[in-house]
């Protein structure tokens, strides 16, 4: 079907598949649109003819309708207006594309051929008719496909073939049926703008090689301070890789403010430090302590009432005993939106044992963070304004595309000198420019991805409203979900009183177990419930929710909404999977 | 010329220009093109016509072909074949792309949309005649375009326009002439794979959300093992958030290996920890030990010969002082490939003394590891075999996308027993899959970024081959300045002897100074020439390079390449801009 002599640099498909519904008007402009440039006949007969591939879903193999297209024209005409032979995928290498001479065009094809391979994955990533997950064991997925890497170089046609076979075994995190992280969602903005982020490639350690991402890093944290708080928004922060290190570089800068001879000196230099955190907060603390030398005994865990919120009074006990024993207190991490429970520390309680003991107090709303952007529910934060540090992660529950990660830091500068180490060669002093805007030092990474413009640009995208409406949408779903399973037959929940936050924890109780005493049979065997309905979800790829036992409590499954495309009807079909795949345990 | 009555949905560019060497077959053919979907008209008109925005090189305001394009049809028939009335992107916003209802027509072609900008800006980072910046200062860049976040949305013709902004003013790092760090460049397939990452939108932590890519990451590291030597490829290792993490990562694991109490115990459990590395080193290693709480104090700088290479001896004399004082040397990091010099230290050598001291041998190779696959220069890793843990960032010298850094480690199971908290709600250990595949515990990190897929599928696009072929022309380009400016009048050397690495060492010495005694006067003259040079060269964007003092050197330039798109004549371009911006000082 390739036109070689349309003087167009023209690709042709092979497929003869066709539109049942309307053959004839779909074919004829197929044919007028495969004489135009780029992949862009088959992105057309694409959308004239239907998607025939549907790779994802028959689960046969991956036959590509790239390797089949055909590409013609190899003069130094721009546009060309001679036909050339025909030459296929197959022939053309990645030493063909930009930088090489006569790069343009095949690069444009090429790109545009993969960004139909995305494109036709975006649409069915919201489409519930496909799976959520096309699920393989490792080692049956290793011997599928041949992954491995070799000396020479395989043509195009193979690579857009790679693409399309990824993309066969991915996660749809974006599908509306997808639950199983506090991650979810594909937001359409924040891809742009993570697909622009990726063409621009850069790096954010200097305003010279980054200008715009630079200021627009300070534009949104500044945003971000005044939305917690701190007066003007003044204050400091960065974008870091992930909550865990936000949680980290906070627990860094508090030993910094309390004992700045410890950057030089080590730890051997000062008093036994120690940090409090809620028994149900986010492991990274622990991990942190490991890491910075302070240990993880050194982190105290405070009793949570049931439903998983920090108690004030056990943290006060608690820093007593440490300084009678002649420890230092020095970081009190509470947390605002657990991972488990979804459940939100008292922070003014917490705030006010802070200053009186003194204390930094750091703020991990990883995942509650985004109720700030709430009118609604924000006052579950309520004392993170006193707060000295706070991890927010947008790419949590405001759906932007991981990874998007703040540190907010409410002492301006102190970042700064607990990391700077003066790379001459990267912040030269003598620069033509405000070297203020250098953000390299403030961190322990030297370079740092780019992961705020996508954030930026979904906040222009839905203004802070447009967040407000997701948030509040999700917690309405989880409501939604607690008030039809609370007094449901076979339901069990794992607190009471309705969510906090979007996580709805429960127990499914299969009917063979309704019948049992509440004992340690009937505990262990619920205990397997829940990994059997999972499994049973992933191998029916119809939905994907979490689960896992915390303290004395066995396997539950822990449902959290942070997805965009979620429904009620999602939310209906999610109990009613539970039962089909539940009933017969 | 929106065609509301062809039954697609169809975009009318309201811009007028024309192509002045064929309008008449453009223009005809464009208007064929116009009754085509998801902004393929435009695109192919921007083909057929020429680019008529060039915004980053006329300095112009910013005038979105994209603001005027009109979409038409909001019926629910797919593909729809009745006549709707205009709507246009003004009248659309992100409320309106999917999950929403009707949304995969606005969807795709807001993307196709976004992505049209995208390739046009790929093409100009590869076009010598435009600029590599389009510099402004902070401030003047803060106020030439309205940066601020807002309650309220806005439409997605804003969205566009801040695209094509944003990237107006960012630096063409895959510009040919861009030699400003080691990572430049911008490959296509790399390009696209990360196109495709941000697509699939997941987390490293385990194989249940990202099977694909946790697979990948274990092909891919076991075959950077094997390229190190380490025996059938095997040991242990992780992608990284950058090289400076990477190393402090080794530096963790190294502590924890002679120590493990410190997991828990902290620094205060152990003897005073003492590392080692060459005063040419990269400041990450600091960073690093002020962050483990060892402190910068305990990082021992070991002296370099004139090349940048750190000596043996002194390593050993520095090791046996510090044994002495009864501190345990627990980690040498050598580098293969310093930041400044490009030095290889002497690894087997130091190999040599960390066997016999029993220390940790870690190799800094971030940006020197990329010669590993290059037959011809490996030999300067020689030794790299014997290390205990490697870094190595694909993202500098192999010209893959930002980010991209592993951490190699020859002993297995180290990392996850130095790093792992056992979070049960991630790392449940009754699912139905080998666990061994999750790799979130292996790591400080909790959510990780997917930065293997742009490796694996740059990898098998071109090649081990294909990779080698990239680095020895580098280091031909390189040999190549160095053999131009070695005895040209007006350079100086920093260091005698042709480059190990791309890295090339200068002073440019204007006419007034080489008239001068080598006094301090003259060096004091001599350091304000290099960023006087940089200033302007930012300000005419016409080329990039680093510069900086280093010891008893002001201010030097220091060229490197790594960019696969620069040639003899940019190489050529960079000395005559060099001469015609130094000229006058």
């Amino acid at each position: 079907m390739a036109s070689p002599g349309s003087g167009f640099w023209s690709f042709g498909s092979e497929d003869g598949s066709g539109d049942p519904e309307n053959p004839g008007t779909a074919r004829a402009w197929c044919q007028v649109a495969q004489k135009f440039t780029g992949g862009i006949g088959n992105k057309l007969c694409a959308l004239l003819y239907g998607d025939s591939e549907k790779p994802a879903e028959s689960g046969g193999s991956v036959t590509s309708r790239a390797a089949t297209r055909k590409v013609a024209c190899t003069c130094d005409q721009k546009p060309c207006s001679c036909p050339k032979g025909d030459v296929n995928y197959a022939l053309l290498h990645a030493t063909d594309l930009l930088p090489a001479c006569e790069g343009e065009r095949p690069t444009l094809a090429f790109l545009q051929d993969v960004m139909n391979i995305l494109l036709q994955y975006v649409v069915k990533s919201f489409d519930r008719s496909t799976k959520v997950i096309d699920f393989h064991y490792p080692n049956e997925l290793l011997q599928e496909y041949n992954w491995e890497l070799a000396d020479q170089p395989q043509n195009l046609e193979e690579i857009l073939t790679h693409c399309q076979t990824t993309l066969k075994y991915a996660i749809k995190t974006g599908h509306p049926r997808y639950f199983n992280q506090l991650s979810t969602g594909l937001d359409m903005v924040g891809l742009a703008a993570d697909w622009l982020t990726s063409t621009a490639n850069t790096n954010m350690f200097t305003y010279e090689i980054a200008p715009v991402f630079v200021l627009l890093e300070y534009v949104t944290l500044k945003k971000m301070r005044e939305i917690i708080g701190w007066p003007g928004g003044s204050g400091d922060g960065i974008f870091s890789p992930g909550g865990a290190i936000s949680n980290m570089y906070a627990m860094l800068i508090a030993r910094y403010k309390m004992f700045p001879e410890v950057k030089e000196k080590g730890m051997a230099a000062v008093p036994r430090l120690i940090a409090f955190t809620s028994e149900h907060s986010h492991f990274s603390l622990k991990k942190g302590a490991a890491a910075l030398g302070i240990g993880t005994d050194s982190v105290i865990l405070i009793k949570c009432d049931e439903r998983g919120k920090m108690i004030p009074s056990d943290l006060e006990r608690r820093i007593l005993e440490v300084k009678q024993k002649g420890f230092v207190p020095f970081l009190v991490s509470a947390t605002a939106g657990t991972t488990v429970y979804g459940a939100f520390d008292p922070l003014l309680a917490v705030a006010d044992i802070c200053k009186k003991y003194k204390i930094w107090m750091h703020v991990d709303a990883a995942w509650g963070g985004g109720l700030l952007m709430s009118r609604k529910h924000k006052w579950k934060l309520n004392g993170v304004e006193r707060a000295n540090s706070v991890t927010w992660n947008p790419h949590k529950m405001m759906g932007v595309p991981l990874q998007c990660s703040a540190l907010l830091v409410r002492e301006e500068g102190l970042m700064q000198s607990c990391n700077q180490m003066h790379a001459s060669y990267l912040f030269q002093q003598d620069k033509h420019y405000d070297l203020s805007y250098d953000t390299g030092d403030k961190a322990l990474q030297c370079g740092r991805h780019v992961d705020v413009f996508k954030l930026w640009l979904m906040w222009r995208a839905k203004g802070t409203t447009g967040f407000e409406a997701h948030i509040d949408k999700c917690l309405e779903l989880a409501e939604y979900l607690y008030n039809i399973i609370k007094n449901r037959e076979g339901y069990e929940m794992v607190f009471d009183g309705k969510p906090q936050h979007t996580n709805v924890c429960f127990w499914f109780v299969p009917p063979s177990l309704r019948v049992l005493e509440d004992n340690e049979e009937r505990m262990s065997r619920l205990s397997k419930v829940a990994p059997v309905i999972k499994a049973r979800m992933m191998e029916y790829g119809t939905t994907m929710v979490s689960y896992q036992p915390l303290g004395d409590k066995v396997n539950f499954f822990r449902m959290v909404i942070s997805n965009p495309a979620a429904t009620h009807q999602d939310i209906d079909f999610l109990i009613e999977e539970i039962e089909r795949l539940g009933q017969d345990l």
